[in-house]
């Protein structure tokens, strides 16, 4: 099934990159030698992780809320994320003078709700399954009429994420293969929609971790699988994929590539001591998968999305 | 005393500019609003841990080993160093084709012989004192005749440094002040040379850690020490001020500025956390001393040398 043009165009994505544009920034493209090396082909890497709230989502969260009407943003926003979701759907509405609430887990991790405080989010505790937080959700909209923000599967997110790509590919105009990671699906489903507006149908694709790999079950099985079991160090794409999600990448995506926990930290430590940047695991998804099939990517210009930067780093500093 | 000629020009730090460019990267300057607003000032980060060897070092050594006539460089160079200056004359050699010899101290942290090595130098481990690192030096030098190159207190690896701040100045014409790390004095010497020959004559301000204070205690009494017992996580910083270094020290910087290690922590953290980027705790002891003297810098435009980005991250990957 080819793209849904109802749904997406050109002029939608380019729409979408003018209005979040006061909100992001235009993330640098870098590379390194020493990894292009050991890779054996030429990646550009786009670094998200420098992005407003150090993720890529700070871009679907930022438009989708601005394609609110007046009406339904007069009470404001609500989501559940433990995650950079969070933050970006919390920053957002804090630029756009709105009041956000993120419902989060009662064991999420106290630096994740630090940020949300930091960006103004109001947060609500919730049990940590997927009952507790939808009633939450519930209650909250009910009581506030808070507009409720998804993650990653809804049109306007994805088309917000595609704006990434979009911005690779207008630095990059003659990459081979595109590259990101995916959880739900929101940048992934922006990269191929991108990559099909314009770059010309570039190759797209995706890394995902072992111990979570619905996307590529359910590319597999031909059916979306959205409730298996998941653990990885990849703590962003722990996620299901998204329903609209899912319809964008059983056709657009040329293949999703698994990787183990130990090839995803190997890639990110990599990534730190030869780029000297900070990415977070999720982000280092796409690197391993290159390392881990260099045949596949031998000599090839790869535009590849580093999707965040936001590791708990307390740990570390605790330490030294 | 001002800057003596007869060593120094605006023409000389061309001239190595531009001998130097094949060798180094013209790094990026970054901002961040989140460090701004928190410093309550304006700060363009020159970030050096994004040069070749993660450091300003690569500067002054390709541009010192260069400088060598045909015949001095027939026999390769030496140096000593557990350091980004023994990284940094090991890849200058290597990428001139000269063989170099690293004298490093045999309790040398791994991962800094594991960097050397991967340059190809040649290394020649020695006792972990002073005395026993000069008579390897001889030793060696008296085999070999390779030509010995000084970390610091010479004035060609002063005016490569100084690159280092004259591309700074050149992206950013309206800075207000410049502070850099010092140590043995480099690349403040350096800054000092580009600050009068290119920034009019921009004040030029230091950090030094309280545990490695001899360039402050030097200009405190006017007279250089070069034998404080020294104890700081800035490993960059331990070492002693030079003399050519501490000559246009003490009439060119306006103020040192001392910090404690827990400070030059949590700028480092506040580095990491909200640039994304790796530093090393030397680099961040510029922003630790602006955020301790907020009245200082208030409202300025700062050019702001983060040194370098070298960090042991075994020992955190091994625990995530």
């Amino acid at each position: 099934m080819p793209i849904d043009s109802t749904l997406y165009s050109a002029e939608k994505i380019s729409a979408a990159a003018t209005v979040i544009s006061p909100f992001v920034h235009r993330t640098p493209v870098l590379s390194s030698s020493a990894i292009n090396e050991l890779a054996a082909c030429e990646i550009f890497f786009k670094c998200e992780n420098f992005q407003k709230v150090g993720a890529f989502k700070m871009r679907g969260a930022s438009y989708a809320i601005q394609k609110l009407s007046e009406k339904q943003k007069q009470f404001g926003v609500i989501t559940h994320s433990s995650g950079n979701h969070a933050q970006a759907v919390a920053l957002a509405a804090k630029l756009l003078n709105l009041k956000a609430y993120i419902v989060m887990p009662n064991n999420a991790p106290k630096v994740k709700v630090a940020a949300v405080e930091s960006y103004g989010g109001v947060i609500r505790f919730c049990e940590a399954n997927i009952d507790s937080r939808q009633r939450t959700v519930d209650e909250i909209m009910s009581q506030t009429n808070a507009f409720f923000i998804p993650p990653f599967d809804h049109v306007d997110i994805i088309i917000g994420q595609a704006t990434c790509t979009k911005e690779l590919i207008e630095e990059k105009e003659d990459l081979d293969m595109l590259i990101c990671p995916v959880g739900g699906g929101g940048l992934l489903g922006g990269t191929i929609l991108s990559a099909h507006f314009f770059g010309k149908n570039i190759p797209v694709y995706a890394g995902e971790p072992e111990g979570a790999s619905d996307a590529y079950e359910s590319l597999k099985t031909g059916k979306r699988l959205n409730n298996l079991t998941t653990n990885t160090i990849a703590d962003g794409l722990l996620t299901p994929l998204g329903k609209l999600n899912y319809e964008l990448i059983k056709d657009g995506v040329n293949q999703i590539l698994l990787v183990n926990d130990l090839e995803i930290k190997a890639a990110m430590q990599l990534i730190w001591e030869r780029m000297k940047i900070i990415v977070e695991p999720s982000a280092a998804v796409p690197l391993a998968s290159i390392l881990k099939n260099k045949a596949l990517f031998k000599g090839k210009k790869i535009g590849l999305i580093l999707s965040g930067g936001n590791v708990d780093l307390n740990s570390f500093f605790s330490r030294i």
